[in-house]
């Protein structure tokens, strides 16, 4: 219910975001600190995110399976790097069954050490490889700052985990998947991201090697999107995740991990969202269109809702929800679906139906410009071109807004003031030293490295030592 | 791989179960006590599951959200026989982020607390009412005999959970959901069952009223195989669940959970299986349809590989399995296949292809007597007849097995006898004290009160006092 107005974007972005969130109904906190439950209308999104995913997935050869939730704490400290990088998130069972337990259960924060286990027993000849098995599920991580699907306690993903026989399959497989996000975000979320390398301090814990996709919020803050890690021999050699070769001899295998979670949701409305409220990527939306009957007597009303359900009978290829609601005015429920984001909204009143036509209102521009005038007949067809147009317009408008934030400083004093409000591409050094300290200096971090570099070799930004790439450095999320 | 004959299922009816699980990779035993790790092949079945119960409860208006994993341990205790049900069989986390917590956390047994919890903030009027939301998770409950699919410390779930105004609208839920339960079970896996009323001893921890499907299995033995409860007013008294009526009176809510859960894998595998392995019911399937290749040299197999990519090319509306590996015998992967119980094995040999046929083997019958010859045109057509029939085939054996071995002994040395090797349906007074003793003497319990009743009165088979309803009484899983 759209009450009160929003807080703007510019006034208070982040307050903007978190009533958003509430306001349309996506989520809300839970009783639990650091938790949340996503509500209905949140959910739907997200099963739309499940499917587009879960389709790209499929179609390149992975299947789905369940692997526990309880993994044995002892599992976790075999790869030094991955328990140094989780121990400090860990929620920790002592207690089954009435009883304190021999060996304390972690709730899962990630699951690579218990499909290692699962996959050393599983594989045993490079017959068997590549084991390509995903995982839908929700993992837990002990959060003290937390904000709504962008950082929680409990927050739900994906995540896919294979072997294979060696670097080079593993690799690729690698970066299939991060083009598989990179894909999903634009194509289907209309979100623009940049698809790179993470530095060697922002990797996965116990990774070989990560790579990411991050987008540029509406407040030009980053925010990674998906991540995909090549894990190298790590695991392997840390669960014994061997197999024999066509020669007899017994290898280890290379194993690669990759995720996308609910934080996503944050960043389809942090890019699109206005100060009206969400903006839903068409091809994404719990409802593509929503109906609104407009009428003020008994006559009208028969007549207009007669129009709407022979409508609603045309448009079955589209999720369509038509607001029948009693007691509310037609402005209030404009409000409300603005808020919610409809992407296309259709206004059905006497003189339309008089017309044989429906007003139809897109989301994605508000007010007069928006409007036009839609034949009944033809209107399925007319409606797929219109959320099609609405598909690239945000996907455009996103996109120049990215580029408008993304600057290349040339010097150090440029590039602090760049990192006030935008995306600094700049050659860097690869030092961890010097990337401690940008941070100290501006709050921000390296995001990733794009594998789209210009080549040769330049100076680092900060220590101008040699440098052989350009790195996004941004505040992030 | 099906190197090894499975026990019978008559010779050895448990090890038979637990082998095939293992065998055919439905799942595995994970390394934490009572856990498993649902396989590929396993999750297949599950996702078809899931697809035709979310479709059923999505056309009967209910959304699917997300709740939290970790309840507060204090809300279990607001509902008294709600604790009492649920407390010896808790995972409790006490340490989160590296510090022992204020107030210990479970990992959901079930979430009616914590669904209550946001029920009571969510809901304020008459006009928010009913509420009817669903979610697919995983529960833990502490188990000490477990047994894969039956009875694991985690496992794979819905829950329903709904709001009402009244107690008629609650009841009629609770039916509504009883009722699609056993339509799913029936027209989607192949699966008869009884729909009754659990009894008061073994009805839902905080329930008013509960009622299940149970299904018979392969041995007689009863599998509870989902469940509706009517939860009275008792949770909304637990957690001020109410609303303002039309006249602005507080009332309180009247709710509803019902749940389905990978239990219902072991049914249709118990259900349906035979010696040679699964069976799996053609509309839930993993893959209905193999195609298995057979030829002896490189001209055979290039005219065979050909035809089936052509075949494979008509039949996009199956879930089909081509199996090119190569080095295993065609006789080696028909075992395979049969263990794995692919409804439907198309052997395609240079013989079929200079002929324009295929020979279609039915899982449902093994040997000489479930194959025929089908011409290549008009294939799908033929194999979409030859499911169905399949289909029809197992609900039919499947029901005439299970009223074969259900009987209504008059007196209660042959009410005994009949436990022994089947279902007893008896006039039983309702006491808890005589359901005991019934327990005690022949190791069954009630399973459910019927539905379907002949009305009248009798005597209780046991006790002789008077009894209104017949009852399933059986051993069970």
């Amino acid at each position: 219910m759209a009450e009160e107005r929003l807080p703007s974007r510019a006034d208070n972005f982040s307050e903007w975001y978190n009533q958003l969130v509430l306001r349309a109904e996506l989520a809300d906190y839970a009783p639990v600190r650091g938790c949340m439950v996503v509500r209905p209308y949140g959910w739907a999104l997200w099963e739309n995110i499940q499917a587009a995913l879960d389709r790209r997935f499929k179609a390149t050869g992975h299947v789905n399976a369940a692997f526990p939730l309880l993994v044995p704490k002892s599992f976790l400290e075999r790869e030094k790097e991955h328990i140094e990088g989780f121990s400090p998130e860990l929620a920790v069972v002592t207690i089954g069954g009435g009883e304190v337990l021999e060996e304390p259960l972690v709730i899962r924060p990630t699951s690579e050490t218990i499909v290692g286990h699962m996959y050393a027993k599983w594989i045993k000849s490079y017959r068997d490889l590549p084991v390509l098995i995903n995982q839908w599920n929700s993992v837990v991580r002990w959060e003290l700052r937390t904000k709504l699907f962008l950082r929680t306690a409990e927050f739900y993903w994906q995540e896919g985990h294979t072997a294979h026989a060696n670097a080079e399959e593993a690799e690729a497989e690698t970066r299939q998947m991060l083009d598989i996000y990179a894909d999903f975000a634009e194509n289907e979320a209309a979100v623009p991201v940049v698809r790179g390398r993470k530095s060697q301090s922002e990797k996965f814990a116990g990774a070989l090697r990560s790579y990411s996709i991050e987008a540029m919020m509406g407040d030009t803050r980053a925010l990674q999107a998906g991540t995909s890690h090549n894990l190298g021999e790590n695991f392997a050699r840390a669960f014994e995740i061997r197999y024999l070769d066509p020669n007899n001899t017994l290898q280890y295998c290379w194993t690669t991990s990759w995720g996308l979670s609910t934080r996503f949701i944050g960043a389809i409305i942090m890019v699109h969202g206005d100060d009206r409220g969400l903006i839903m990527p068409p091809r994404l939306a719990p409802y593509q269109i929503v109906m609104v009957p407009i009428y003020k007597n008994d006559a009208e009303r028969s007549a207009v809702l007669e129009t709407v359900a022979r409508l609603q009978r045309q448009l079955t290829d589209y999720r369509v929800f038509v607001d029948r609601r009693d007691g509310l005015t037609p402005g209030f429920k404009f409000h409300d679906w603005e808020l919610r984001g409809v992407p296309v909204r259709l206004e059905i009143g006497p003189k339309d139906v008089a017309q044989g036509v429906v007003t139809a209102a897109r989301r994605d521009r508000p007010g007069k410009e928006g409007k036009q005038i839609l034949p009944e007949a033809g209107l399925a067809d007319a409606l797929r071109s219109l959320l099609e147009e609405i598909h690239h317009s945000l996907l455009t408008r996103a996109r120049a807004f990215q580029q408008e934030h993304t600057h290349e400083p040339k010097d150090y004093a440029s590039f602090q003031e760049t990192l006030q409000d935008g995306w600094a591409r700049v050659w860097w050094c690869g030092e961890t030293a010097c990337e401690k300290a940008i941070q100290e200096d501006t709050h921000a971090t390296t995001r990733n490295i794009p594998l789209d570099q210009p080549g040769g070799e330049s100076k680092c930004i900060r220590c101008g030592q040699p440098a052989r790439e350009m790195t996004i450095f941004a505040r992030a999320y």
